[in-house]
């Protein structure tokens, strides 16, 4: 299988993972209440949709699918994870674009959630989102062993808490209202948190629900963990070089707001080396585990997130 | 047993679950990273812990407790169950003060989180307690039983997101807007929702971390739902009735807001009817579990959801 004709591939599974995940998501924000919900009062659903529904790459999904299929488990456990994984990814954009935090008016070449709607429902879509992403993490369709439910809502929770992503986003507002330019050190911390951690509980997800073994879950860690960063220091560059009709978002701002990047950090070209680097790391991580082509797709993806231009 | 010496054995219990509940959120909330977290950001940190430490009266960690202890089950368990429902609970108070919701600065006589922090730390601390309940719920020292701990987490996240809690308030700031007067039907639904749900919840924990029958569920349900639905209908003549002093936050506020209370659409008289009938409900589904004097606690923490004075 030459290069090219993976990169076909991975787009055309890239793609088909994103709509699978879109028609999950579509299918759980549906109107019928479940067992123990009262009613699903409609604009606040409305707003729920509205903030997952319709755009994004679902990288993070596609990684837990992904994973999941190298050891041979496809269907709706997956996909049901993957999308309650998308839940906390896309509430944790409507929180940071409200006003007291990012304040953004723009997302994906659309409004915002606090502009399409109000800041009460935005605060309120984002809650409904996190909350439910548990529901469907922790519900018996998703995998029928409980111990792998409870262990996937656990491992949610640290990627996504105090520990994980939301304590990015505080260290990185910290940072913002900084005066001194920032440690190198602090950045990698911060971007592990904020960005790493959810891109990692992908893979880690996917190992789990299929049964890796302990050492295949190592060497998934080493390629999550890689990719995590590089995905992360690959949008520094990309907010540095891009403009906005690109992006789907303001460009440029980063510099303007002192944010802790990689870019202002190290410089650009130690930054694109730094990117490299790691996306070395992670293909390295998948020669590892030794299983051949099967694992051309997650290759891809590491190439894919260096090499994307939005 | 007398009436009066089972309210004082009432008194001495909810003061002791409350002690042993704020003993294990400071536990919980402690410096060290769990496996799987990064690092814990000592500002967010503290915000969580000014959020949920120091004060309430712990009442739905207390049903959780009582009812699980009603079946023989003490301990760790449902301290840490206990915990996580007050996280919940916590993370409602915090996102339900900021500017964009309630907008109040006063909370059990404190500051509100996000005058005593920022608005961007406290929607922050909010996902971060919110996230951090699942992560407790349904992990291992919990409950030995993983089918229990992933139907914890899921009977949570129904309790408390689109079609419980969060829904609830949804529907509560659309009822503010509202200008016609609200029905009786909407305001029932609304409280079910945004109260009632959290302490049915506490008591259906409670009862399958202890193992009830069937039967025992069914009628614990019933003595949950009406205590909820009591809770609420109080909390609305609390509001008509007492003063800043006494409630630690500011009173008579629901009239001036055209907030959807069962006092104003009923009128006082029928509403504390309706209060009285609530809690014989409340003790005649205690009565129908048939476990005599054991239930004693439960029925008087009924009798404290309509008697308290804050």
């Amino acid at each position: 299988m030459t290069r090219d004709t993976t990169a076909t591939d991975f787009n055309t599974r890239l793609s088909a993972v994103a709509d699978d995940i879109e028609a999950m998501l579509d299918r759980l924000l549906g109107t019928a209440a479940l067992p123990g919900e009262i009613t699903r009062p409609a604009r606040l659903r409305e707003a729920m949709r509205y903030a997952t529904l319709g755009g994004g790459k679902r990288l993070r999904p596609f990684l837990l699918v992904e994973t999941a299929r190298l050891f041979g488990l496809e269907g709706d456990g997956p996909l049901r994870a993957g999308a309650a994984l998308e839940m906390i990814h896309c509430y944790s954009l409507v929180h940071d674009d409200l006003p007291a935090m990012d304040d953004d008016a723009l997302r994906r070449g659309r409004p915002t959630a606090h502009i399409a709607f109000d800041e009460a429902t935005a605060i309120l879509a984002g809650d409904g989102l996190l909350t439910y992403a548990f529901d469907v993490m922790a519900d018996t369709p998703t995998h029928p062993d409980p111990l792998v439910r409870a262990t996937l809502a656990v491992g949610l929770a640290r990627a996504s808490g105090l520990g994980g992503m939301a304590g990015g986003q505080a260290l990185d507002l910290e940072a913002e209202r900084a005066t001194e330019p920032h440690k190198t050190e602090t950045i990698l911390q911060l971007q592990a948190m904020k960005t790493g951690a959810l891109l990692l509980f992908g893979v880690e997800a996917g190992a789990l629900m299929g049964g890796a073994t302990d050492q295949q879950r190592d060497a998934l860690g080493r390629y999550g963990r890689a990719l995590g960063a590089a995905f992360q220091v690959a949008d520094d560059i990309l907010d540095t070089e891009s403009d906005a009709a690109t992006l789907g978002k303001a460009a440029g701002k980063d510099a303007g707001r002192n944010k802790a990047t990689l870019v202002s950090s190290l410089g650009l070209a130690a930054a694109k080396t730094r990117r490299d680097a790691l996306a070395a790391e992670a293909q390295a991580a998948l020669d590892a585990l030794d299983m051949g082509h099967k694992t051309a797709i997650l290759a891809e993806a590491a190439r894919f997130t260096v090499a994307r231009k939005s």
